[in-house]
């Protein structure tokens, strides 16, 4: 044991010793923003690691649930590492003007250089900063990244934000034999999107929500993106940034069962023109849950709302009815939401009854659905 | 009384009905915005007073400090007028999409229409809202709209927040004999600019800084301004918009005393350069109120700082420095406040003591200075 410890306390990362390009240094760290935080709990995951060895400089920030490892390259003159508070060097750095930015180990502290400037910060050795699991045993597939961020903006904005709800705070990705499936569903409406082309590898995941936001922050655009999926974890491998995080354990609820497959009633409208009736019909709805009415029939639709101390509302928005009239109420939010998913000019809804799931689809395009639950009025 | 009553029930002014460009009527709204509350003490100041006579539309807000009478001319199908619950009638108008509304009285209520949009909003009579002051008989001047934004700005900021110091919450204008002097303290520092071109009345008032605020954001590039002040109350009239203000009462310390007339030092320094090391060097100053050290010597100027906790900075700046060599504390936001106001690529400063006022100046700018009090280290 004696040894032990004085061999960590020679080895405790402080001779390191590195230059980096200034800008890579602010995309690494701006990158680690949000994972470092500020809980006082566990104080080392305030700090960021550096890492430099012969291959350059790394990058690591976590907050157990989710880890980045950001490769910076740059010049080593000296192996080591050691654990910056994160906070402290963002700030610093993201106010420093230069080409190159020089970090240098000494006694307690590291030396941050930038052309006359010279700031010392005190750091932490690296011996007691968390481990980043590796995902190196389970499956692993390549995707495109502007396919992977677009299909997860399709539906990640219906993930539940209700802690007590664990399950639905993430978006399922189901890879299956016959292709790609990603859902999300706070139970009030659901958002699925369908690739039909396998990535090659079965496997069935729930990832939180946090993830797939740094994830699609982290992801360029022409990025190919290797995932590896274990039991318990997942990692995202880009060009030079890694990012692996804890799954969401669980079975995930069988949604298609609530997928309408039959209507009445089908409207095609204009998004936008549907959206802004929406978004003026909810000024009169704040007192009921934000719930706005559309009401159906061979003529077009209607947005109404009313809240008896405001005042009331009343709009037409041109639309091509078939099979009858309805009136159906809806929180306006989750109408809203999915309007501004889609990215056609045009959309359809298929209307069962005042009280089934209402399904909305941009128009022309097969592999999306997103279906609204009603409110009873 | 009786008579009275029902001759205001008759009036109510629900008979008011108009048309107008709809961007136009945004415009008016957005000059409302922060003028019509959300107090629950005086629920008329909720609302935004529309009155329609021969000469067209006018819209009308107040928090009785500030006032605001926006002329929207349009087409007046029926002269009268009403008030309406202002968030709402903003957040509606904003969402709408179109060429012309058209706001028609009926009942208690008021629709508004726009496109295939038709919106009731309920209403009150405008008899109940507080008639805005017109200053007439007191004095009046004109100024270039941007001449009078540019001096605002050059002194604003450094007007106190504390309330519990009212007088100091103001910017003193002060339009004299030999020209104009607007200026602005907190106690800790002052900024004053000057104008040489007297306006040709003479009168000294301290006006709000929230009165500035609002008026900054009415005033238009090319505006020629019509400044009215009487005893308690300043009006200020542009093309389209009138402002109207209390003033604050008192006088305003005799703040001459404190500009340093003498000085033993003087640096010329690269405005943006000294900014960026004063804001790397605030990174470890949080514990210690912000504060940074400015150290002068024939070498040129060193921005350093300490936290115990965190670290140190020591930023090296280009500079010409005479006099001698002086060591003096700052908090960092009143040097960035200043610095960040200046419109020139270098600036001046004069340093008498450890502990007196330092002078900073805007290089080859006669009309312009900014005072800090050094921090007591």
């Amino acid at each position: 044991m004696m040894t032990k410890d004085i061999s960590i306390k020679e080895g405790v990362g402080v001779d390191i010793s590195v230059s980096m390009v200034l800008s890579k240094f602010k995309t690494a760290l701006s990158a680690m923003e949000r994972v470092v935080g500020s809980r006082s709990t566990l104080p080392i995951l305030n700090n960021v690691l550096i890492k430099a060895d012969k291959n350059g400089v790394e990058l690591i920030g976590t907050d157990l649930e989710i880890g980045i490892k950001f490769f910076i390259g740059g010049k080593v003159d000296q192996e080591g590492s050691i654990t910056i508070p994160g906070k402290t060097l963002i700030t610093l750095v993201n106010s420093l003007h230069g080409e190159t930015v020089v970090l240098q180990g000494r006694g307690n502290n590291i030396e941050v250089k930038c052309g006359d400037i010279r700031a010392t910060i005190n750091a932490t050795p690296a011996d007691d900063y968390p481990i980043l699991p590796e995902v190196e045993g389970g499956k692993s597939v390549k995707i495109g990244g502007d396919k992977l961020k677009q299909m997860l903006s399709a539906v990640d904005f219906s993930a539940s934000r209700d802690e007590s709800r664990q399950l639905l705070t993430g978006v399922l990705v189901n890879s299956k034999a016959d292709g790609l499936v990603m859902a999300a569903t706070d139970s009030y409406r659901l958002s699925e999107v369908e690739d039909k082309k396998p990535l090659g590898e079965e496997f069935k995941v729930i990832i939180p929500a946090k993830t797939i936001v740094e994830l699609k922050r982290l992801v360029k655009e022409g990025d190919q993106v290797e995932v590896r999926v274990e039991d318990s974890q997942i990692m995202f491998v880009m060009d030079s940034v890694v990012l692996v995080s804890r799954l969401i354990e669980g079975e995930y609820p069988n949604y298609q069962q609530i997928i309408p497959t039959e209507s009445n009633i089908s409207a095609l409208v204009d998004v936008q023109e549907l959206m802004d009736a929406i978004k003026s019909a909810s000024v009169f709805s704040v007192d009921g849950g934000n719930s706005i009415k559309l009401v159906f029939d061979s003529t077009g639709l209607k947005v109404t709302s009313e809240a008896s101390q405001v005042g009331n509302f009343d709009g037409s928005v041109e639309a091509k009815v078939e099979g009858g009239s309805e009136e159906v109420g809806f929180n306006a939010k989750y109408v809203l939401d999915g309007l501004a998913s889609f990215d056609t000019p045009k959309c359809e809804l298929k209307i069962g009854s005042k009280t089934s799931p209402v399904l909305f689809t941009p128009s022309g395009v097969e592999n999306r659905r997103y279906i609204v639950m009603p409110l009873r009025g």
